[in-house]
């Protein structure tokens, strides 16, 4: 069964308020197997309205809407779509008294447009809220499936497991089950990424590619009417994937690259210490993030200026000035410095040159290193970025987390 | 002229990805006055875009769509829009050549895929990706008009406002000036926002409410045919906001907190060190998100560790013994060690519980001191914040930003 999602109220189509009804709609419908044709916001407009519903039904068999059900004049989504279908107004009175008890209960006094939302179209069955005034309803018209519930975010979702998810499986349940695997994927390209998996054989698996910058996410999807069956596909689907791409995967599902990273340290019992030049911070606030991130994370110095690279880190003026503050060299040793001053197992460093402006010839805008040390070797790697100052922090601290989560799982490339 | 829009992508209807473009769009044409009159996702299908182009122009003048112009086989947006005006795709020979110098700068191979993107379909104007390979396009049909943009929102919000915006407005002007005065305030709820404007004299403009967290913007639009008398309406509201809420207010239109401060600190010549616990870097982060930082900004120390606020800023272990890394005098030190230490003219610093584990019953997760040094005095304040452990963060990040504000114009209480 295809369903479509209408999204009514004057601040959405304003831009004033961002719908996440439809989204939450959406995601709690494809868990189920059942796929979403579209998704429309319009304002508090009978005209629009209508024009929405019968586009919608258009493209879907079961709608669901939200908002709109207020007591105010400009809540106009039941009179709308009674109008839409031609069916009279009739008030609950079951569900009038629940809203006088309500307001009794709340201390507010009785107004008499409260009286509007227990009125609903003839033939509805009403949809309760346990939190608020404004009741939902579903009417069945022609074989196709209308439920309606509030905006107000957190009635609508409570609504929307509650009310309106047990009518659909009641009225048009199909048995698929339908299972996802996110695999995240850095340092390739949306087309490279693509193009590598052209030939696996992904059969009954629908695979979507969705950038992130600076990453990529690959989705498998899978649905069958058997478990276990959904669980094989998509495990060989996954396997095929890896097969191709394992070097650059560092994630899966929810998880992020912090995440994994603090793992990995925490797991190991290895602490470390930060020095940043170009992220300015973006690291120690990515790692800082994750619960219990000062098991491992004890230091992070932010050396902006060429003093602070001295007096902090201990990297010799004299090298800034032979090679430079952006160098592989004073890399290297904010590196051994955080390490060495901080007394941890390891230290990452950041050098570069995040722009507008700083860029040379020889060093342009983007021109970043990032180095390693563990007391035994340092690594360090240059990078050419070309993107803004915030995307070259991020970009910069989305290698400096990959190059410890490949030396945490002993991966490194020995490049120096 | 009323707009339409439509996001592309089966990400939006599987309720995989939140769609922020409609909302980012819509409420920028409401600000230039446009009225959107429908908002619609579909998947990745040719029918489900046909179907929704042909909704939205019943309803719409113009039409701004997003998302669908990757590389890869799923992304069918342009053939789809062609296919459905019944035009020929041509490849646009400089936009090639740019993705070509574009992929080569980022050192990824080029694929025969990636031509894809330098299709357009026939009678186009293409729109320029400043930072991606996705070009968008315009087209004019029957005196309408279709503009095609990336769905990555920090493309799609570029491309927007520097490409699509300026064609509507050349196709599309009314004669009405719109004029739009965004006022951002902190450390007040929107409700009182609400009730402190609501007798104010706002006659002919629209004012908007917009929570920002942890910050509410104020939007005033105004729209005339004189642009003098927009002018004078808007600088009139403008005065009635201000005179009301000044000591909330620390930006206009869009300018950030952090960049408020940068000018005022490079405007002054004053340096800062940072010693940042809770905030783990992110106001290290934010500061130097501003370009030219590096004029004011010489060190941050993301002193995690209690072995690290001794080793770096010099307080005494005694101190945090006796009264705790979470404490007033343990701000005031590393404030202070941060500035003595980074021979700068300030030290801002912050220590807290962001969560979720590590508070007590006297010192609850939320708990944070914000400390300012200058040499002469020392300013803390306490706050019991009661969110997740990121937007605690954010929270304190905020409050310590909107401190220095304070003190940069003479305007921080000298409450201790």
């Amino acid at each position: 069964m295809k369903i479509g999602i209408l999204t009514i109220g004057n601040e959405l189509t304003s831009g004033k308020t961002q719908d996440t009804n439809s989204s939450f709609i959406s995601r709690e419908l494809y868990r189920r197997g059942w796929q979403v044709a579209a998704m429309l916001s319009v304002g508090d407009d009978p005209d629009a309205i209508k024009g929405g519903l019968d586009f919608l039904f258009s493209v879907a068999d079961g709608l669901i809407v939200t908002g709109g059900l207020g007591p105010t004049a400009d809540d106009i989504t039941t009179a709308a779509i009674a109008g839409a279908f031609g069916l009279k107004l009739n008030t609950d009175e079951a569900v009038l008294q629940h809203i006088k008890d309500l307001m009794t209960s709340l201390n507010h006094p009785w107004i008499p447009n409260n009286a509007k939302q227990a009125v609903f179209p003839e033939g509805a069955e009403t949809i309760i809220n346990r939190v608020g005034t404004a009741w939902g309803f579903s009417l069945r018209q022609d074989g196709k499936i209308i439920a309606v519930i509030p905006g107000v975010p957190s009635e609508a979702r409570q609504m929307l497991l509650e009310g309106v998810i047990p009518i659909l499986q009641r009225d048009f349940s199909d048995n698929d089950h339908v299972l996802t695997k996110i695999i995240k994927l850095s340092g390739i390209s949306e087309s490279l990424v693509d193009q590598t998996l052209s030939d696996a054989p992904f059969t009954g698996v629908s695979v979507g590619f969705y950038p992130r910058f600076p990453d990529i996410e690959v989705v498998l999807t899978v649905r069958d009417v058997h478990q276990d069956k959904a669980m094989e596909k998509i495990k060989r689907a996954e396997g095929e994937v890896v097969k191709r791409l394992s070097k650059h995967i560092y994630a899966y599902d929810q998880d992020t690259l912090e995440g994994v990273v603090a793992a990995l340290l925490i797991g190991k019992k290895i602490t470390l210490a930060l020095a940043e030049s170009c992220t300015g911070g973006l690291i120690s606030d990515r790692l800082t993030d994750v619960p219990g991130s000062s098991a491992f994370f004890k230091r992070g110095l932010v050396a902006y200026s060429n003093e602070s690279k001295e007096d902090l880190l201990g990297v010799p003026a004299e090298v800034i000035r032979q090679y430079g503050a952006v160098s592989r060299e004073t890399a290297l040793l904010m590196a051994e410095g955080a390490r060495t001053r901080g007394r941890t197992d390891l230290g990452l460093a950041t050098t570069g040159i995040a722009g507008p402006d700083g860029g040379t010839e020889e060093k342009p805008v983007g021109t970043v290193f990032i180095a390693l040390a563990d007391g035994k070797s340092t690594y360090c790697r240059r990078f050419s970025f070309r993107w803004d100052r915030r995307r070259n922090k991020m970009l910069t601290s989305q290698w400096a987390l990959l190059i410890l989560r490949k030396y945490l799982t002993d991966e490194l490339d020995s490049e120096q």
